[in-house]
């Protein structure tokens, strides 16, 4: 997010006002969640895509800055109506769809020399009537929202895929034991607890040929599967298994980051009501919760910071 | 919500801390959202019961409003002790839950005439592994939320089930034509538009003899399907056959209530890009929403309107 | 929310599809969050109302729901562009203008018997530049929602005026103790501890004749006064308080209603590390917290039912 | 976020479990959102501190990772522990607070390299009675809320100061004109329209000696005059302008960055109901908005990515 990342080659030249010294740093602006429904109704089983897209344009926009003079600034309403106008030939897949748009804003204009993309996607299904799924009409999801981001920083182009908000628990065969101990420490050792928490994922492709679609389906039921399949000693140890799946089966995939919070199952304690209570019944806490963040990489890729940049947390 | 709804006998007598006139109307207290998770581990089959309980007790609280005297305020702490100690006993039913609840409240303490107790239930599923659901780990469904309310009136039990936040949309088979035009209309008529809305309902049972659970999930598809099947003149339309299937199968349900947006997805003009747009891109829009709210109920049903109160809206 | 309450004419008579008793009961509809700015710059003082509003029609619409027809829908975009159309003549107060709003739709359509039209005001203060409030530019005041209903039965009109998320604690001077201990107690007594809530009030005018803007000044300063003064044995007893101070001043009020929750902060036990803690280091915790409902209200006041129906809670 | 930016000197020893060249990358584990009140009660006019706070530490965990070991895995519960027990001396700043919990994590485990300490900061004002604050009654401020982050990388300390959801308006002197034009260009020029946005700002301190206090308020304040006074030719310039009065002022600051919606306010056609509207009644949009960031920066001033890792776009 600085001159060196972002590149602005307007920096050393007309970005201050005066003889300050005061000058503009990198910068991004654009129209943000653009809520756009596409309908494919070729036929009478119609197809419906849900996106919220946002879009950002880096580049020569200090004289906006500095000057008020807007000469360069592709209006934000411009970039939302592009966005809808590029609907109208489908989405195909959120990746898909921003690699178009940056395309377009890089190639319209001289002076945007890169940018940065994202959506978030949500999934409908077809609802059961009558023993099978109808031809237009859909009940939202709700378990995980998709995500994408493509960023062009000049002729390169970043895509990462992910999602959030898969919330998941398994009632044993998660621990936490052998932790430091320190004046502060109070916390119980256990070989049984509730295991809880919300996926977010990050992943970065490294090759330009990818089936976005197909590929995310099975990096989530990879993830599903290293949760629901090992002992868990810590979210840690959880959370590099579900990473190290995705990469030994994903070439295409560099690098994975997750975010989870460890949202904590509390046994409460019924002995004053003269009740036992072997791990049958929990208090769901909401603040605080850990919150375990790590990449999961390959020996030796070449980092992309670029790519990663203004994403929250890890993820 | 005033004297008359809710029985507290003690208004006419000592709720007023002098002679100004001013004294104390209808009134409840309790604890709010307690969230209770319930494991049922008998088996290497786990089961998970996901709660979010509210108990509110009614009765004779005046000294407390206007003496400062606690000897008939059970502690809300105390409530929220006793969701969990009854926990221990399993769940089964929400509904069944909140009715042993009020039970216990109003047969332990003298002077409490009455509550409310509500919950929200959250839906697990199995995560899928190797073809088959995993004994101990799930995903939230995400899909709705299920809702319950127990009254306790004195010796009546008013029993309200329902759902929430169960997003739906047709691409299709909905339009809005026919309606007056006055100085202010502007709307265009149509016969093919997007319908979208998010689902509340609430249903009250009317027989003390009810598979909770089973009618739930009944009652669901049967929304679903009556969403699906019918062209929609007006979301009104589809809100009545909606609630009308439901009386239909269910005997044992004497009104229902429908809260619902219409989530407006806007078509988008393209014609000034020089792209037509035959129904495919929408703009979806936050707000404002349409608000379309009714009962469906049985001719000569007995109204019961302690049942509802407090109850935002409709649902 | 039932036939007794919200005059329908049309239920005994064309409000079923059929013969299967199934019929339509009390129903309202409309659009809802019309987000409304109004400024008036008659002089460069520029002054700024900012409300949210919802309009709910009611009366015959049964053939809408049955058959299809909708001849008697005024469209929800209409009543938006109604709600824009009046702001065009000034809002003066969220309740004058409701009440505009009401007599309209039942003026202007003969099926229309009431309605209900509610409001959320936003407060803007004057940013305060070189010692003086500046002409044209507000920072959000963000301290409590104002809120409004009015509620249009046949000839009667009801004004319920309020405010919610006024968030307020005191450090002392609250405690709770002379509750009943039973199985399941195990809160301790306290004489010292720290009360916080949001405050949730709505407040119903019995006069027509108000200066809604400046009760509304004077009730929130009482409120924040009743709140600020009294040793607090209980919330309930601070919540009496609040609303006797309200009737006391305020003879066209005839009741006034609290939803407020017991916003705990816990002390956190020290000791483990060897410290102290003289109620100087708290938990503030989420969920779950004490719900406190009540009516303040006057010796022999006609209730209002309608005029409260479909409000959540007691607010 | 990357192994050349994050320290972490394990890496390229034991943080393969085995020989497939998937590795552990960047990471970082904690505590999050400790809500923390911290009373100050020597006199009878009481003081009060209300904190988020988020806790995260860097440095050798990948064997807690990679092999299920955590004996380097300080506990969450433990960090929350810690939070309280150092809130017992006092919050003072909460860049102060955040600074004496990165120095004991970071002195009192050898592993711990460094790590990532944010809060939230929420503000009270004393409640207004008999024209005099209160000593103990306290009203949330509702108006933004303060943010700082510490950042500790080996021996480097970074503190960034910042505020989140100050909302501004002006209801003239902003227009928006001179754009380019395109084929998805429908956008009209204007010279007077509503501006308003939620102001997020972060600034970095190139200080170790700073009244963290004071400076946060003096920044609130030049932010919003410079919001007030200047004729906005686009948010970008009222952007800038915000930052080059900040660091003007402040050469302890080294750089600001803001991350700011357009909130759109649109004026509403009333010409179809034969009304004028002399930017007088506006439509206040959700989504889409427009969302305009950059940094204000000194000419020449090292970069400091570590700082910046992990906000969220611009702030």
């Amino acid at each position: 997010m600085t001159d060196t990342l972002i590149a602005n080659d307007s920096t050393t030249t007309v970005n201050s006002a005066d003889d300050s010294g005061i000058i503009l740093g990198a910068n991004q602006y654009g129209k943000a969640e653009v809520r756009v429904v596409k309908v494919t109704r070729d036929t009478a089983r119609h197809e419906i895509e849900d996106l919220n897209v946002t879009s950002q344009l880096r580049g020569d926009f200090a004289r906006a800055h500095l000057e008020g003079d807007n000469s360069h600034v592709v209006a934000t309403d411009t970039q939302k109506n592009t966005i809808f106008a590029f609907a109208r030939d489908g989405v195909g897949s959120p990746e898909a769809f921003l690699l178009r748009l940056a395309e377009h804003f890089t190639s319209s204009f001289d002076w945007v020399s890169g940018g940065r993309w994202e959506a978030e996607s949500f999934a409908w299904q077809r609802i059961e009537a009558h023993g099978a799924g109808h031809d237009h009409s859909f009940v939202r999801s709700g378990q995980e929202i998709r995500t994408a981001v493509v960023v062009a920083d000049g002729a390169d182009r970043h895509v990462i895929a992910g999602l959030k908000e898969l919330t998941v628990l398994k009632t044993t065969q998660s621990g936490f034991a052998g932790y430091p101990k320190d004046r502060y420490t109070t916390l119980q050792e256990t070989a049984d607890r509730i295991l809880a928490t919300d996926v977010a994922a990050r992943w970065r492709y490294t090759s330009p040929e990818v089936d976005y679609n197909a590929v995310y389906e099975n990096v989530r039921a990879l993830l599903l599967e290293a949760f629901t399949e090992q002992y868990s000693a810590a979210l840690q140890t959880t959370l590099f298994d579900m990473g190290r799946r995705v990469l030994e089966r994903h070439p295409e995939i560099g690098e994975i980051r997750f975010s989870m919070p460890n949202k904590h199952h509390f046994v409460v304690d019924l002995a004053p009501f003269g009740l036992d209570n072997p791990n049958e019944v929990f208090y769901a806490a909401d603040r605080p919760y850990g919150l375990i963040e790590a990449t999961v990489t390959r020996d030796g890729l070449a980092p992309a910071p670029v790519a990663w940049e203004g994403i929250a947390g890890f993820c």
